[in-house]
Parts: C-alpha cells; structure tokens; sequence
C-alpha cells in the first residue's frame, strides 16, 4: 500500500518535476458533470441575471433607475469594446513586465553588490556568489511546486495547445499567475541563464483570461469563447511585445510559435495591445529617468551609411547555416537532458525524495562554473544577461589585426579581456560553456523561457565571426576608394537572431532582432541568416516549443513538414478506423449498454439504422449514459408499478398528477441528498467484482443485496473510472434513491432484475438526448494534406468518414498524428494522381461510391416499389447486401 | 439591331473602362465542358505520361535509357521542391522589377531632357510636357485593352478573390502578364500619380501561375491545386518585396491584403522568396554601380540617439487620426468618381465610341496643372514621385521659424522653394492637388496602383505638421540641458505610413517604411499612427481593394467589422434559404426536369426522400442535366428500338456487340463531327421560342420538324444561357446525332415525344453520376460569425443546413454576404445568449430538433416494427406526418 502510494508520487513527481502537469482528466470530469446537471435542470427556469430583475421588481423609483440602468448599460457596452480590454491588457502587462525586470535588476545588484563587498576573501566571495542564487531558484522552484505546478516552464507549448482548441483550464488561473510572476522573478534575478520570453506569453494569456473573467461581472460580452480565444491570442503578442518593447515582432512571433492557422482580423488586435503594451513599457523606464526618451532596449550605433559590403554576405550564410545546426543541437540536448533524467532511476528516486535538489544541484554547478575569479574569467562569468548582450552588440572592433591588446576595453567591456588569452578564446569558451548550460538550466523547474539565453549564445556566435573577419580583413573587404571597416557588432546581431530564429524555427526573429536593437540596416543579412538557420534546423529537429510538447504529450498536431509531397498523396481512407461503434436510431437499449462497454470513444455516431448506415448526427458517451439510467431509473420503475396499482385498485389520485410529483422529484433528487449518498461510496467499492449478468444470489436482506447484486453486475462490465465516470455516477445516484425508495416499494431484487432485463429490451428513446446534429464529416479520398488543414482550422479532435451519407470510418487526432509522423505509412507510400482542391472534390467519386450509391437506390427501389416478394419489413435488410 | 449591339458594346465598355472584365461564365462554361469531356471519356483509357512511354517501349538501349531515366527524375525531384520554385520566382521578379525601374526612369529621363531642352519657347515647353504623359497613357490603355483587360487596375482585388478560391482563370495568363508588365511600364513612365505595388502582387502571382506550369513539364508537382494556391500566397509577398525592397514588410502586407485566414506553414515562403527577391533586387543595383552597397531605397539619416521627444507624441496621434479621415475620403473619393464616371450617360455614350478619350483627358488635364512653369511652380510640379519622397524624407528643417529664407534649398529640395510663397502654402497645395489627382488617376483603365501616390501625399502631410512643429517650437521641446530639434523628416516617414495603412486598412505599412528608409527608430510613432489611423478608417470606409471588390461585384465575403458584438448573435436559422429545391434518390427523371427548370442552383442536394430528407450528398446541376440527356438520348432510343426489332426478326447480331458498337459511338460521337454540328446553330437560334410542351406541328418535313419541335419544347423552359449550358449543349448533341440516325430511324416525332415522355416517367438512376458524398453542413443554431470563420476558412460559396441529417436549408455566400451587411437583419437583431464554442455545438440542440428526431424515429418504429395495418410499402411515406 505505502510502496503504491510511493510509486504515484514518483510518477506524478516526475511529470512535474520537468514541465509542470497535464490533467486534462480533470477538466474532461467537470465538462461531463456539467453536462448532467444541465441535463438535470433542464425543466427549472434559468436564473435571472440582476439587470432585469431590476426592472421588474423595484417599480417605486422607477425613473432614476432607469438612468441609472442606463448609464450602467453605457459603461458596460463600452466595457465590453474590445479596444477597452486591449488597452487594460497592454497597461497591466507592461506594469508587471516593468516592476519584474525592476525587480529582476534590484536582485541581481544586491548579488553584484555582495560579490564585490567581499572581495577580500574569495572563499567567502565564493559563497555568496554561489549561495545567492542557488536560494533563489531553490525559492523559486519550491514556491511554484507548492501553489501551482502548472506554472513550471515556459507556457508557450501549453498556449499553442490552448489555442488549437484544447482545453487546460488550470494552466490559466490566478494562482498560476501568482506562482509564474514570482517564481520567474526570483529564477531571472539569480542570474542563471534563463529567459523571460516564454513565461511572458504565458503570463499575458493568464492576465488576459483572468481580465475577462473579472470585466464578464460587469456584462455577458466576455462569456463569449470564441471571443476570449482571439483574445488570447492577442495576449500571446502583448507578452512578447512588452517583454523586448518589440510590439511588431511580438505579434509576429506569436504567431507563428502558437499558431496554425491566423484570423487575419485579429491581426490588429495584437498590434494595437503590443504597441501600448511596449509604449506603456518604455514610457515607464523614461518617467524612472532610466532613458531620455523612448528607444530601442539594446540601441546599436551601427554606421548607416555602409552597414556591410555584399562580399560579407558568404559569412552571414555561414552564420546561418552554422546556427541552424546549433539550434537542432540545443533542442536535442535539452531534449536528451529531460529523457535522461526520467530514465535514470536512481538519480529519479533520490531526486523524488528531495524535490528542491535537481534546481539548487544545477544552480550550484552553473554558478560554480561562472565565478569571476574562477572559470568565470575566461567566460566574461561577472556580466549579467542584459550586460553581455549590450557588450557583444558594441560598435567596436574587439581584436584589431589579431592582437586584442591594441584595443582598449573600458566600463564592463573588459569582463571579455583576459591578460593570459585573447578575446577569440574568451567568446568561444563562453559559447561552449553557455550552451550546456542553458540546455540545463531550462530543465529546472522553475518558470523560465529558453529565448533569451539562446540569443546571448547566437550573439556570441556572431561576434566571434565577426571579430575573426574583422581580424582576417583588417581594413575591410571593399575595393574602392573609401575604406569601410567591417562591424562585428552586425554579426553580432545576425547571430542573435540566427540561433534564436533556429531553436524556435520562427523567422521572425528578425523583426525582434530590428526593435531591440533600433537599427533595421542589417535586414538582409538577418534575413538571410534566418531563413538559412531555419531551412537548416527545421529539417533536423522539431521546434524547441514542440519538443518540449512530445515531452509532455499535450495533445497537439503536429505539422506538416516542408514540401513532403508523399502528404498530398495518403488519403483518410488509408489512415481512419473502419471498426466504429455506433448507435442506431432503432436500437434497444441493451445495445446502447453494449456499446458503452465495448468502446471508449467520447462521441458515438448515431445512424439511421445497421443496415443503411446514413449517418444522421453524433450523441456523446454521457448522454447514452444518461439515457441508459434514466430507462433504468426506479422512478420509472415505481410510475409503471403505481400505475398498475391505479389500474386495478382504482384511482386514488389522477394519473397525472402523480408523474409531475415524480418528475419534480427526479430533477431534484441527486444533488439534495448527498448526506444519503456519501456513505454508500466506499462500500461499493469493497464488493468484489462478479461475472456480468449473473443472477442474484437469494434475497436474505431486501436493500442490501439488491443493491450490492445491481452493482455487481455492472462493474465488472463497466470501463475504467475515467471512461465510465458519467454512467457510473448516475448508477449511484440511482441507487441511492432505490434505497430511499425501496421502503416504499414492494419489489424483489430479482423483480427488479426482470423489469430492467424488460426495460433493456426496448428500443430506445432519444427524444430526450442531445445530439450533435452536424458532425464533421470528411470523404475516403480527402488527401491527409487537406484533412490536417481541416484539423487545425477548425480545431476538431475527430472526425467523421462518409460516403453518400453513409457511414464509413472515423478519423480522430491520434490517427492524423500517427499518419503525419510516419507510422503508419512510412514513406513508402503509394503515389495517387495528385488531388484537386477543395471544391472540386465531386470529381473524385470512384467506383466504389457509385457502388454504395447503387445499392441505396436498389434498396428504395424495393421500399417505394409494390412488392411482389416478402410481405414483413425485415426482409429488405438483406436484400440488398444479397444483389 | 445595330442599336442592340452597341448598347451591348457600351455595357462592355462600362465594366471594362473602370477596371477590367470579369468573366466567371467564361470560366464556368469552361468547367461545364470539361465535365461533359470527362463525362464522356470515362471508359477511354488514360493517355500515358511520355516517361511511362519510354520504359515500356525502347527496350533496346535499355541501361543507358534506365540512367538517363534516373537522372531526369532526380532532377525533376529537385525542380518539385518548393525552395526552386521559390528562388526561380524571386528572380525572375527581381529582374522584372529592376527592368521595369530602368525602364520608367529612362522614360522619366527622356521627359525632363525634352522639358529641360526646350527651356526657350514655353509654349513648346508646356506641349512637350503635356503631349509625352498622354501618349504614354493611351499607348498603355490601348494595349492593356486589346491584349487583356484584365491587365487594367492594382490586380490586388482579383488575388484577395483568387486566394479565396474563386476561379478566375484568364488573370493569370501569360497575356495579361505581358499586357500588365508593359502597360505598367508606359503608365508609370507618364509621371503621373500611380504606383506600381498592387500591379505588381499581380504580376508576381501571374509570374508564379506561369512558372507553375512551365515547371509541371517536368513531373506532376505543379499540378496540384491546393500547392499552386500555396504559391501563389507567397507570389503576392514577392510582389511587394520586390517592388519596394520589403521583404518583410511585403509578407505582411500580403497577408493583410489577400487573406482572412492565413496557413503559418506558408509563412517561410513568402519570406524565403520575398527576401531572395529583394536582395536580387537590390544587388542589380549595387552591380549597375546605383548603389555601393546594399541599403533602403529610401534611405534616412535621422539622428539615432534622440529621435523625437516623448512630448511630441501628441502631434503624431494627431498625424494617425487626421490620416485615418483622409484615407477613408480617398476610398470615397476614388469610389465616387468611378461610380459618376459610370452614371454619367452623355459622358459615357461619348467615351464609348473613343474608347482612349477618357485616359488622355485625365492625363492631360494633370498634366497641365503640374506643368512647372505654370501652377506646377506651387506644389513642386517638376519632381518625380521617387525625388518627392527622397526631399520629404530629407534631414533638414525647411522652415526654421516660420520664415523658410533662411533656409538654402539645394539641389532637387529647390522644386519645393518658391521665391513668393513660403513652404507651408506649397505643401498644402500639393496635398489638396494630389488628392483628387491620384483618386482620379487611379480609375484611369491602365495597370496601376494606388498605395504609392498615397503613400506621397502622407509624406507630405507628415512633412507639413513637422514644418509646423519645427516652427512652433525652434529649439525642440524637451526641457533639458541638451537642445533635440525636431525632425520633420521623421513626422514625413509618419504620414507616410499613416495614410497608406489608411486607405489600404493594413497595419504593415509600418514595417514597409521602416525598410523604405532602413531606420526603425521611430517605431513607437509610426505604430501609433498607423493604429490609429486604421481605427478611424475602418469604422468609416471599406479598405480600398475591398470598395474595388465592390464595384466590380467580385464574389468575394466582406469582412466582420471591428467588435460588432450582435453578429455572434445572429444565427444560420435567420439568413438561410429555406425554400430549397432538391434531388430525391427514388425521383423520376421528370422531377429532375422540373428541378433544373426551377432553380438556378449550381448544386443540388440529394436527399434520401422528400418525406426523410435526409441529405445524402450534393449533386452538380449539369451532372443532373447529363443525366437527363443520357436518359433521353437517341441512341438509347435507338438501342430499345433495335432489341424491340431484332427479339421480334430473329439475330442479325448479337446484342452486345451491338451495344458495344453504340457505346463508343456515343463517346466520340459529338467531337469527331463538328462540321455536322456548327451550321445547325444559328438556324436553331433565330427559331421563335413557343409555349413548353407545345405538341409538334404536323410531321411535312421529318428531320426540320421533328429538331424545331425538340429544340421549341425545350428552349422556353430552360433557363438563362449561362445557366442551362451544359443542359442546352447536350441537347444540341443529341439533336445533331438524330438528324444522322434519323435516316436509318423510322420512328416520327410524335411517336419519339411519346417514347420521351416514357422515359421521364422511369425512376431516375444516379449510378453514373458523380455525387459530393460529403458537401459542407452547418446547424441551424451555428453563429454567423463561426459561419462566416468556416466560409472563409474552407473557401465554401454554399453550405446546406442540416437538423440531425434531415436537409432544412442552405445558405449561400449571397445570404452570407447580405447578413454582414445589415441588410437582412440590421441593428436592432435579437439578443441570444452568446455561443458555446465550436466543440460545444452538441449543447445547443433545441427543442425542434428533439421533436424533429422523435418524428424520424417514430417513423423507423413503424418501418422495423411487424406491421398490421398496410401492407404496401406507399403508406409509410404519410405515417410521420399523420402522427
């Protein structure tokens, strides 16, 4: 028992140890017990909202209410204008992302100020460089563990999936907000090579949730889904926007890390709340004195005039070339580093008893490593991010001619000179020492992004090129007259954007490129880089973001890679699942149990009948559960019995007037009584499971074994918890009120068996149930190019294969990604004559269609004709399979 | 008759005068007949592909054959990948951008040499001013109209149209290629207020068509449709890349321009092939020795460290709103001016007959109010578009304390000096004059833009309010020690951006003219101008492609405007069609007759039966009709004749050779005799329409009568031309082989009316028609909002609306269409609760549907259940309905 619960905490420390927890259990759960209740009180009239309860109830001062209500109405239609909750999304993001990095600069100060007010030991130098941060992160990773795992990461994989159309609630609560806002100050002012990028897109979504969730108190415009999706996907852009002042490569790197496919009409949303959300932000520096006006965060003086010779070209290519094949590397390593660390079992039980000791072991390694005076000093180890950047984007040529002494390094400059090497060596050692660090560090669990490290290391890159050009062509490469020196601090800048550009596989780093630095005259070098960088990583490795999704298997489409044609040629009828259960419209009762108990799929289709197969629309698992207990329901039971009773005893009561009794009671009866229900539920769980549809076994007590035999004989046949959760619950509730009825009723356990064998036999009634009444449905020949297309646009998680109405297949998520990722093809796949477009798609009925349809035209030939043949309706179920 | 034609002529010339022709008809005829080939080749067998060929035949040589094979495939591989076809289409635009500036600045050269040269005779001055723009003009309206027509305008409404999915085949041909490229040439080299960037997207993406195809010479790739739509995506970010060295900024206006959902998987095409553009762009050049090296094209030079004071952002809100009034009149304007050009009858009845009038008036007219001498010296007449930018972007303050003398002017900045006024006053004029000139220059029917002129008039309004400001506060405004004066040029780069995002409601504008003059320093401003002046825009006017959209009466879905929170409210239930015509399984022939005389529908639904309705799929109207055709052709009358004859003589031949001879009779039958065919057309055309199913007039003549009566019966009841084509051109088929059979026929008209009226009465057989088994269905509770998403997202122009898959209506992009734009429901629409998400649609199952399932469920009852009334199988059709 102890071990088990051991062996679950593992588990459960395991998976949010890395990247927080994926319950999606959780949320499936509340969606089915909403839908019973709504099932429930169906009958009872909804609520009115306060507003119009106004106005009906207080009729004394009637007209100073009626202006009242109005301007109330006039603030809320105006509060529920979209620029509104835009502009308050942009203050309060630009607000946090303020007071965090004054915050993130406060703390890295006090560990400069420590570190420089003990330097006359440097044991004790050591200890505070060192111990400082490891408290920190170790704070930062055990207050997020304790309020909100979900907050652990970077949020951008959990944002792409949000916005595909699933469903974490918990990863957008205020709790998560607290947990990601702290946890990220204190893991940034450690000074571990973490970013702030991420968590930012993440905050912003859960500012942007948690606004709308505040202004729906002041009217119904926020309730709106779809409307708070598009919202969110502003936020995503507000947050990189405020997070680098970059409001137009905010918008853009948002969408193309959580988008699939754009609304070209939110488009400006995110410009107009990235703009006031980076102006807002930059605005605040300047009112803090920090800057005279509004510019770029990380301003390069770049001469204008002759940014680079086009003979520079070939090494910006290299550049990009070269950082396409780092960023793959950096996504594997840290991919590796997370597998390695779940693997390893030994490591994973001392770890798991211990849950702060993986932060503060790599805290204490990477700052061990970066100690001034130590390792640190061939590694410029006493910069801050911010510092290193400002320095590798100087203007300055470092290493003239090869000797880096000619150059004079002032101010924080000289963290890169070391009397015993050359810069050359310093750049490179801190490339390699940064990159496995920064691969390690963002597997701590703490709120932390992988951007901002990776561009210091692309910047580095590049300076390192740059300088090496610098030293190769001393006066420069053009052949002129004018002698133009070439500017490492411009590779500098492409590198940044390189490498970034390669581990997110965004190219829209440029753009970000361009607003931190405020010059856009290197734009075809970056580009070119870029595009390079991109080409290269993204036929190596999956984006960072969707590597850290396959880690945590958030439930995600992949995409569609670059120009794999074989795509256009598999088509849903290679890849859907021909076995389907369904539902017909003319079947029994006993049939819906059956399908219940045989298959665990979330919606059911529902057809015309077996034979004919026409799919008339979908009904979800809870709702033939629904419908399975309310046949079964001892209401029903006791109606038919007090109805025989009237018949033969006479009339008591008016029959009537009995079912509305009853019914009221039903719609009531579960949620007033759960004093009654609670007790029952852990002895039920102590039977023991029995063979299905055993008979009882006596009638020593009456409510006892008519209740212990009644859940017998369905839990051994019932699905797992999660699967059956609704049919189960409302198996309960109608035991529960079978015991308080059974006093009252003069039924046998095995009566009662008879009458639900009798009640199982007939046909069933949908009347009552809820059916989707359009599903999605796709034809055999849609290409899997087209059905991904439709899958993402439309966000769906299955999908249903017709041919001419009939029911053929069904294509869920799990299918498409198996496809998409080659299991089940391979690329050995036969090539079709390529598809024509969406609208074309009458063109591709083959034969077998016009089989189908030909056997259903057969079929009505034999209903609408006079029949010669059989009198009795069954015989045309065979007819036509016979011809 | 001649009257008749030239109000024909005039109607023509209306459409195409203003902006070119749109002929869908054209291109759905042409759709019409391929179906009918396809139709009638299906048992032909496919011609092989010449690689096929060649494996199967040259034996002989075979090894060598086997290597060459291979090496051609690999190549053939590598032309398939998109990167190729990416890089070739940006060359190609580089080197027709770049050709086409060396072009329009040689022709510009020539005017000002001739105008320079002339400097002693005013008079020959001002003629060799005026004459040289309006030969141009007409040279270029000329050609573009006796090429292609659909040369004429920016081309951006006709790709937003195309991206959409509308088939518009003739835009994209290599005439309307050649006719763009030079007509743009000619008008641009005019010097008059035209751009060059719509034209262009269009000429990329006729660049992309064309490269496609050339390309699919070599294997398959290109065919696919979904691909070339791809492609042409990218083609359009090309276009502006290259025109204006944007890559960038190019994507993204693209983006906004043409599409309203954007694939982020494209994203990197645009961006590789707008980047490779650009840079080969660029480079020509650096190597024509332009250039020294790579930089904007409108380079600036403002001060980095202080660009403009947080103080002055008020000026450039005021910049963005006053931009944002002006775009929206421009659109008006612009509008207005077609629309009068068009009402005008006099006006038009005389441009119609001089077809070149109307462009060398316009050109003549603007031409001399420039002329520099004249009122030209006022609004620096004597500038070209590309100087007017480069002066309003300068460095300088013009007007130093409101006196501009102090002031020296060098250079082409003189055009903007007048010795009697001050700068002021020659802004203003310039403004105003512009205005109205580019509005009215734009609807001159050449190939021309109008993002660049009102890109000028931006940048001269921005000028103006910095002049203002330069002079209202000399010394700057900030307040500290250091003296930051202002920067006009940066308040010219603001208009700019402002205007142009304006008029064309795109935001990207911004980033367009930070690579227009390579600095990025004035981001924030330019942000806030451009949002602003979107915000005001919007909410006045359509965006200018969307007001052309408009007037050409493209098939194109407006956009949901800005926050218009009653649009989640309205529902497919209010717009839909209810009234629907539809194709039953178990129909006659004579009720799809009665179908395609009733409706106008290009497709039909099929239902299972009228009673059921279940929908089944979708069926094409010509499909129907070749159904109709088939069933009543003559041969098939033939065919029972010829059985009737040989069971009743005895067997001359066996029947299925016989068949077999028909059969491939009929499927080259109408190709192979078209001599037969032709002549017969206009004898059958000048035939007085009479009253439907009119008995025939006697028999004198067989073969004249028996066709005028066929051909009579038919044509009154058929609908318009455009419609019935495909219908009509069986018939006229079938016609033509009766009068060839009818020699060898011996049956009289009366006796082949009554063996058609037969044939109508048999129940119809859809085995050989071709059927969509899967088209597009909504619910009636579906938002217009989410139907508008999924139209524009899937490209549907119809959708049927289906109630647990019984058909209850359709909707339309006309009901689409009219819903958005208030005509249907207007304002005061009915407040619903807003809408669960996509995946929440199984919750809004209302009442009607439950009803609805219950009756399609007592019905089955009945149909399954033993029966002990009627036996027939007639009655159930009246059971559900009884009940």
């Amino acid at each position: 028992m102890a071990s088990e619960s051991e062996a679950q905490r593992a588990l459960q420390y395991e998976q949010t140890l890395m990247y927080g927890r994926y319950t999606q259990d959780l949320g499936s759960f509340a969606k089915d017990e909403a839908a019973r209740l709504r099932l429930q009180e169906g009958d009872t009239p909804r609520p009115r909202r306060p507003s119009e309860l106004l106005e009906y109830t207080q009729g004394r001062c009637a007209p100073c209410r009626v202006c009242a209500l109005q301007c109330q109405r006039f603030l809320i239609s105006k509060v529920g204008e979209d620029w509104v909750f835009l502009i308050l999304l942009g203050l309060v993001m630009a607000l946090v992302s303020w007071a965090m990095d004054f915050a993130i600069a406060t703390c890295l100060q006090a560990q400069k100020w420590m570190y420089g007010g003990l330097d006359t030991n440097v044991l004790l130098q050591y200890m505070a460089w060192v111990t400082y941060p490891t408290v920190l992160i170790t704070f930062s990773a055990g207050f997020t563990q304790i309020l909100a795992p979900q907050a652990v990461g970077s949020g951008i994989p959990e944002m792409k999936t949000i916005l595909r159309g699933v469903v974490l609630k918990e990863y957008l609560t205020l709790k998560t907000f607290v947990a990601k806002v702290i946890g990220l100050t204190c893991a940034l002012g450690s000074g571990m090579p973490l970013g702030k990028e991420g968590p930012f897109v993440h905050i912003a979504s859960m500012c942007a949730a948690l606004l709308s969730r505040f202004l729906s108190l002041f009217g119904g415009f926020y309730e709106n889904e779809a409307r708070n999706i598009e919202m969110l996907a502003a936020a995503c852009a507000v947050g990189v926007g405020c997070c680098f002042a970059a409001p137009i490569g905010g918008v853009l790197f948002s969408i193309e890390v959580t988008s699939t496919f754009f609304a070209v009409r939110n488009y400006w949303r995110g410009f107009f709340a990235a703009t006031f959300s980076a102006f807002i932000f930059r605005v605040l520096a300047v009112w803090n004195k920090d800057e005279e006006t509004i510019t770029a965060l990380f301003k390069t003086r770049f001469r204008l005039d002759f940014p680079f010779d086009l003979q520079e070209l070939p090494a910006f290519a290299v550049i990009g070339i070269a950082s396409g094949f780092g960023g793959a590397l950096f996504v594997y390593l840290n991919r590796k580093i997370v597998q390695f660390m779940r693997r390893q079992k030994t490591i994973n039980r001392f770890l798991m008893k211990k849950r702060l000791l993986f932060p503060a072991l790599v805290t204490l390694i990477i700052s061990t490593l970066t100690f001034p005076p130590g390792f640190g000093q061939f590694m410029a180890g006493q910069l801050t991010q911010k510092d290193t950047l400002v320095t590798l984007f100087d203007n300055q040529t470092w290493a003239k001619q090869g000797i880096s002494d000619e150059f004079e390094y002032l101010g924080i400059l000289e963290a890169w000179h070391h009397p015993r090497s050359n810069v050359f060596i310093t750049l490179v050692v801190f490339i390699l020492m940064k990159f496995w660090m920064s691969a390690l560090a963002t597997t701590i669990p703490v709120p932390c992004g992988a951007f901002m490290p990776v561009f210091v290391i692309g910047a580095a890159f590049g300076r390192l090129v740059g300088e090496s050009m610098a030293a190769w062509f001393p006066d420069g490469i053009h052949t002129d007259s004018n002698i133009y020196r070439i500017v490492p601090g411009g590779y500098a800048v492409v590198g940044a954007a390189a490498l970034s550009g390669a581990v997110t596989h965004t190219v829209s780093t440029a753009v970000i490129v361009f607003e931190l630095t405020g010059q856009i005259s290197h734009i075809l070098p970056v580009m070119i880089a870029v595009i390079l960088a991109n080409a290269v990583a993204q036929s190596l490795q999956p984006s960072l973001y969707d590597s850290i999704i396959r880690i945590k298997k958030l439930p995600y489409l992949p995409e569609l890679g670059w120009g794999h044609h074989e795509k256009y040629n598999v088509r849903v009828e290679d890849i859907m699942v021909r076995d389907i259960h369904y539902v017909t419209l003319n079947c029994k009762y006993r049939d819906l149990q059956q399908v219940l108990h045989s298959t665990k799929m979330k919606n059911l289709p529902l057809v015309e009948s077996a034979e004919s197969m026409i799919l008339l629309g979908s009904i979800e698992r809870t709702q033939v559960g629904a419908l399975l207990s309310s046949q079964l329901s001892p209401q029903r039971r006791l109606l038919t019995l007090r109805q025989k009773v009237l018949s033969e005893d006479g009339h008591r009561l008016s029959d009537s007037s009995i079912r509305f009794q009853i019914s009221t009671e039903t719609s009531s009866g579960s949620p007033a009584r759960p004093a009654l229900r609670k007790p029952l539920k852990p002895a039920l769980k102590r039977v023991p499971s029995s063979p299905p549809d055993s008979p009882p076994v006596g009638s020593a007590d009456h409510s006892g074994i008519a209740l212990k035999s009644l859940f017998c004989a369905n839990a051994a046949t019932e699905p797992t918890e999660a699967q059956g959760t609704a049919y189960h619950k409302a198996k309960r509730v109608r035991i529960s009120i079978v015991e308080e009825m059974i006093l009252g009723d003069k039924m046998t356990p095995a009566e009662i068996l008879e009458w639900e064998e009798q009640q199982l036999d007939q046909v069933a009634d949908f009347s009552s149930a809820k059916i989707d009444p359009a599903p999605f449905q796709l034809v055999e020949h849609t290409s899997l190019h087209k059905t991904h297309t439709i899958f993402s646009l439309l966000g769906l998680d299955h999908a249903f294969v017709t041919s001419i109405g009939r029911l053929v297949g069904m294509v869920t998520l799990k299918e498409l990604r198996k496809a998409i990722e080659g299991s089940l093809t391979g690329k050995g796949v036969k090539v079709r004559p390529p598809l024509a477009s969406f609208r074309d798609s009458t063109a591709s009925t083959t034969e077998a269609d016009t089989t189908a349809l030909h056997q259903l035209w057969d079929r009505h030939q034999h209903h609408h004709m006079p029949r010669e043949a059989g009198p009795g309706g069954d015989d045309d179920d065979d007819t036509p399979k016979g011809q």
